[in-house]
């Protein structure tokens, strides 16, 4: 079928339904940030490939809104269909809300799988069709038209992380999720996105790439947990455990029947961005069920990292650092010997030495090394056959991370290679000052987020250079690469708490010319309470040496170059007894302190 | 009358008018920062002559709360009275509310005097008492006790600026305002705050000391202006200047009845927490008058200064900088001559140098000159007799600031009297690091006054010192020190504009130890826009030296540095045409350039 022929097999089953149309949006019934093929719908029937979309086929016409990021690839997909193709936010575009609204009329309905919308984007679309006094309905008229061709759920083997992995049991985090729903007001909580399950229950499997998760659902009451997963995917063995710890077993498409027929009166805990329209609507059909919406209490607990996980992310870093010191060593020795590497060759290159490391499972995302202008778009992928060779002079930008056994890393070194422009220089220069200087913040406890995203961008300001994104974001545990609440950006409310972990990314991108980001992943950790209040500051968990080469170094605060020299120490203290004696020779090189 | 008869004497008004008891806060019918003398009947009733308080008077019994400030203060003011000293915000002590709560029962009334209640304040105790079934209800019981003694309303010479001294008319300023309602959805606007109605008409007196302002309101329509001000006050050549703006005059007193008859249909935008009650309960009690809630566009528009203002400004800051090297070698000379300074003759010595300034009126506020430990109570005022001898150790922290005919300026300069010790050398340059760092930022104009404000406190943080206070205000022009919007303070949204005047003026104060403050007035200014958006920064308005003698200049950036000598250099080519040679060769010596 042509794109052309599903668009309109899609406005035929909408009006064999009863229906004037249909909407499609990135989503699944998780809502995760990386979709199982299964969930793609999106892009099989538009054609679009590209990510955090909206499709709306109505009997008129049918549109496409892209993000900044895909707006020239939408443009160019779409183009010979029927798709109208929308730039999100840009001027004079109207949103998704305002085209409904002047497509759609009174008494008109629009269908969506509820079941891969969350609540509150749900709601937001139905309010603005109720203006008109159109309506958006739950009815999967999709899975009709695409079974033949699509993708069956991720059926990965399950297993579960041991108490010397996670330093906690299930049976414990149920006990702290069910403290925070009394604290909330409420006795039961549907957990619904797949990293939540994994933390509260140790439960991982390999469903989604560089993401350690198994498609399910957890449902908590004061005295009951439910895992939903299809049966068959945990061993006897996993399965006792997990019923030691006072959870059931129910098949993953149980989760629906089970809210439906649920008869015991509980207050349920609704995080509205997050659960699904049709889990929603399953509980609030329920007259057993009171719905109260807060922020899922998981989410919170799993950003603060406890001692055991702390110690096991410090053993992932450093094999991390061992793999990633090789790597470099292999990429000088490449270069020197004049062989010419494509940007493709280095994600094999970094894989063989994270492969070499104990408990290297995967690659936490997929690597971006991107040579040159590439490295000036945030989120440039290398294809192969359509990458560029890395010629002898500019930067290597390498952001790349691994999940280990004993956690999730992530990582970016901007490497030289060869000579540099004055601008490379300064921008790497003024990039490391940015970084150090969230590196090295110590802050009291009332601020945020946004406030310490300020602290970053100082540097880069002074400059009038800015990044179009945050600073950073949390990481997870033998999880997804990004992970909330904490982040370092403009607007983030989150309060920092020792033991949460943070990336610290700042970059400089300059369209068609440069690219250069730098980052650590750092810890939150307590600095004493004094008569001023209690204060926070960072420690850095990456063990890898930034490269000095380019650094301006009469630019840099005596502070800046302190920092330097003392996280270079720590590196090569916490990396040489891993390493070879040429290793720690040329480990000592990189680490040698600077001065002025 | 003891405090105790004063007390019996309210709880007796209360009685004889049906009610239960008196509430008293510190504010007058303009929500004014400093009190005119007539407002004063907290402290004439209950003894306490501390600021920012509320005395509750009930049957039962009677209680007075202050802030941290004057917790010490109180407990011995009110020691020997019926009235209980309560410590707002701290552990264990109940709020006004709570206390309200307590204390009265179903049926039962509060009075207050409503024209000197914000009208946010008496819906907040009125909800409190409303939760027992009591209420509170504006009745003035105070006056007829008081009458005799009390002080009148101010009533001294009013007179208009000019066009040069402001760069716009009452006429202008009248149509933004205008433009401002529009926006808002409304048709009307009370001013009821004296820097409001002074910046709106050009109106100016001396009715409080260091704020040059006339007790008066105004009332503006889409067609109207009423200036409400005691009959005789105004000139006939002003008063026609007024008329020929737009403005009808009416006596001071008229207001109420204005608002109670006014028979035209307006929408009038209130500011709840500056409108007094009974102002606002007369405009609600006319069904001609819709009130909408929203901010005073006044104080908005007041909050960025123009072209003319900025100039004007300029030249005060060079008079007032004149007058503080003038200063400083005074005090260095005196020092020199081994002659014994005590704290008050400070504001004497500053005094004759600023009063020798042409257009120079008054102090802008009481001169701070504290001398050591006396400088860590952040709100020291030195009192005669009972003040400190300078000893030639230590610091000296002198904030002081005038009132001349072209602006208004707020300075503070913490001077070394002999050797210092070496925490006193390094919180001085700790002090001028948090200084520099919110002089020389720049940031995208979405950062608020929050996030700028912690660009300030970081290099202070880096050592687990803070200060508690904000980092800075905005100053009038010819007005009060302190005004508003924009504020460098956590948790302040405002966005900073181009015009936009603030204080600089972080600080280290180690009780019982030491006292520094660095301040500089700065103006916003605009830094351009390119691809990453519209970039903003600040300009020093300020002209004099910062004494180096205590800095650690090897704990200084290369940026640090670059700022301090761009600093001394601006000030010396800007002060030098106006000073002796002497004071040249002083000057020069003072702004020499420091390197390392």
């Amino acid at each position: 079928m042509t794109t052309n022929e599903k668009i309109a097999a899609l406005r035929a089953a909408a009006k064999a339904a009863g229906a004037d149309g249909v909407m499609l949006v990135t989503s699944d019934p998780h809502s995760s940030e990386y979709l199982p093929a299964r969930y793609t719908s999106l892009n099989w029937f538009s054609g679009f490939t590209g990510e955090n979309s909206t499709l709306v086929v109505t009997g008129e016409g049918s549109a496409l809104w892209s993000d900044g990021r895909f707006y020239i690839q939408a443009d160019r997909q779409l183009a010979g269909t029927e798709i109208q193709s929308m730039h999100a936010a840009a001027a004079g575009v109207p949103t998704v809300e305002e085209y409904l609204k002047s497509h759609l009329t009174a008494g008109q309905t629009m269908l969506t799988d509820g079941s891969c919308m969350p609540t509150a984007l749900f709601e937001k679309y139905n309010a603005a069709l109720a203006e008109v006094g159109a309506s958006l309905v739950s009815k999967d008229v999709v899975n009709p038209l695409w079974e033949a061709e699509r993708p069956a759920l991720p059926d990965t083997p399950c297993f579960l992380l041991s108490r010397e992995q996670t330093g906690s049991s299930p049976a414990e985090k149920l006990t702290a999720v069910r403290a925070e729903l009394k604290k909330a007001g409420a006795t039961a909580l549907a957990v619904t996105q797949l990293d939540c399950v994994a933390w509260l229950l140790d439960l991982r499997a390999h469903d989604i790439p560089c993401s350690p998760m198994a498609i399910s659902y957890a449902f908590v009451t004061m005295d009951r947990c439910i895992l939903f997963l299809a049966e068959g995917r945990l061993d006897a063995d996993d399965a006792d455990v997990l019923r030691a710890n006072g959870v059931e077993l129910r098949d993953y498409n149980a989760l629906l029947d089970f809210v439906h027929t649920l008869d015991s009166d509980e207050t349920v805990l609704v995080e509205k961005d997050t659960t699904n329209y049709d889990l929603y609507a399953a509980m609030q059909a329920n007259p057993h069920l009171t719905l109260k919406e807060g922020a899922d209490p998981v989410t919170a607990l799993k950003g603060v990292k406890n001692p055991t996980e702390l110690a096991n992310l410090k053993e992932c870093h450093i094999r991390d650092g061992v793999a990633m010191v090789r790597f470099q060593m292999d990429l000088e020795k490449a270069l020197a010997e004049g062989k010419s590497l494509r940007e493709c060759d280095i994600d094999i290159m970094l894989h063989r030495r994270r492969a070499e490391q104990p408990g290297f499972d995967q690659e936490s995302f997929f690597t971006i090394a991107a040579y040159g202008p590439n490295a000036a778009m945030m989120h440039y992928t290398a294809k192969p056959g359509a990458d560029s060779a890395i010629e002898p002079h500019g930067f290597l930008l390498v952001d790349c991370g691994g999940q280990y056994d004993c956690g999730t890393t992530d990582i970016t070194r901007t490497y030289p290679m060869g000579p540099l422009t004055d601008n490379e220089r300064k921008y790497y220069t003024w990039t490391l000052q940015s970084h150090i200087s969230i590196a090295r913040a110590v802050w009291l406890d009332y601020c945020t987020g946004f406030a310490l995203d300020s602290f970053a961008r100082g540097p880069l300001w002074q400059h009038r250079i800015n990044y179009r994104c945050g600073t950073g974001h949390g990481v997870g545990f033998m999880g997804n690469v990004h992970e909330g609440p904490q982040s370092l950006r403009p607007n983030n409310p989150i309060l920092f708490r020792p033991g949460m972990t943070i990336t610290d990314e700042p970059g400089v991108y300059e369209t068609d010319e440069v690219g250069i980001r730098i980052e650590n992943e750092l810890v939150c950790v307590d600095k004493g309470e004094n008569q001023y209040g209690h204060w926070l500051g960072f420690e850095p968990m990456t063990y890898v040496p930034i490269d000095l080469a380019p650094v301006l170094v009469e630019e840099l605060s005596g502070s800046d170059i302190a920092w330097i020299n003392g996280y270079h120490k720590m590196v090569y203290d916490t990396l040489s007894p891993r390493l070879t004696e040429e290793e720690c020779a040329w480990l000592a090189k990189k680490t040698a302190p600077i001065g002025r």
